[in-house]
C-alpha cells in the first residue's frame, strides 16, 4: 500500500494500515522505504527504556542496520488502533543474536502526524523476550 | 500471585506478573482488586484518545462499571515487558454492547512505579477495533 498523506492523524484503519506496510517494508529490507514512513524529526525508542534516537538520518542508519541482519517480522494479532493518533502492533522479531537464532516479542507504539506519517516509535520488549529458537 | 511492592520498576518479568494479575483480578470481577494494582495518583487514559481519569475513586468507578458489566478479558499473546518503567498486554474483551455480543481488540500499555503499582494505563483500541462476535 502507498500511504496517503492527505489522511486524517485520528483515523485509526489509517494507522493500521501504516503499520503493516511498516511490516512490509523492514520484511522486504528496504530501509529506504522503511525510513520514508516517519517524520523528517520522528523519535524511535527500541527498546523502551534505552535513549532515543530522532531525525531522518539517525532512523535511516537505525533500519539500514537491522534490516542487514536479516531480521524478519512476523505479526502476530492483528494491529490496534486508537480514537486519538497512535496505534499498536505486536509482533514476532525473527534474527541472529551472536550466531544464535532467537525470537524476539515485540509490541510498537506508534503516534502520528496529521500528514501520516510516524512521529515516534517505542519498542515494548525485554530482556526476557528474547527466546532461543 | 499478589505484587511484591519491594520489586524494582524496570523488573520486566515483574510488570508482566502485574498485567497477567490485573486480567485475573478483572475476570474475578473484583473490582477493588484490579484498583489496588494502581498508583493512588495513577491515571487511565481508554480508549487512548479520550480524556484520560485520574486517582484512586475514579480508578476504583471504572472498573466497578467495566466488571459489572460481564466482560471477560483474554490474553492472546505473551506480555511484551521492556528495559524501563513500561510493559504491554494485547487481549481481547469479550462484552455485551448496546445489546450485541462484541469482541473488542485492545493493547494495553501500563507504566510502573518504583513501588510496583501501575501509574498509568493507556488502553490502545480503535472504533473499526470493535467486532460482532
Amino acid at each position: 500500500m502507498t500511504i496517503d498523506m492527505t489522511m486524517t492523524a485520528n483515523n485509526s484503519a489509517a494507522m493500521k494500515a501504516a503499520l503493516l506496510d511498516y511490516v512490509a517494508a523492514f520484511n522486504a529490507a528496504d530501509a529506504e522505504r522503511v525510513a520514508a514512513l516517519f517524520a523528517d524529526d520522528a523519535t524511535i525508542e527500541d527498546p523502551v527504556g534505552s535513549p532515543a534516537i530522532a531525525g531522518r538520518e539517525a532512523i535511516l542508519g537505525f533500519y539500514r542496520h537491522a534490516t542487514s541482519l536479516g531480521a524478519r517480522l512476523e505479526v502476530v494479532v492483528p494491529p490496534r488502533g486508537s480514537h486519538g493518533n497512535a496505534a499498536a502492533l505486536s509482533f514476532a522479531v525473527y534474527a541472529r543474536m551472536q550466531g544464535h537464532s532467537v525470537r524476539i516479542d515485540v509490541t510498537d507504539v506508534m503516534t502520528f502526524g496529521a500528514d501520516g506519517r510516524i512521529t515516534g516509535m517505542r519498542a515494548f520488549w525485554g530482556p526476557d523476550d528474547v527466546h532461543p529458537q
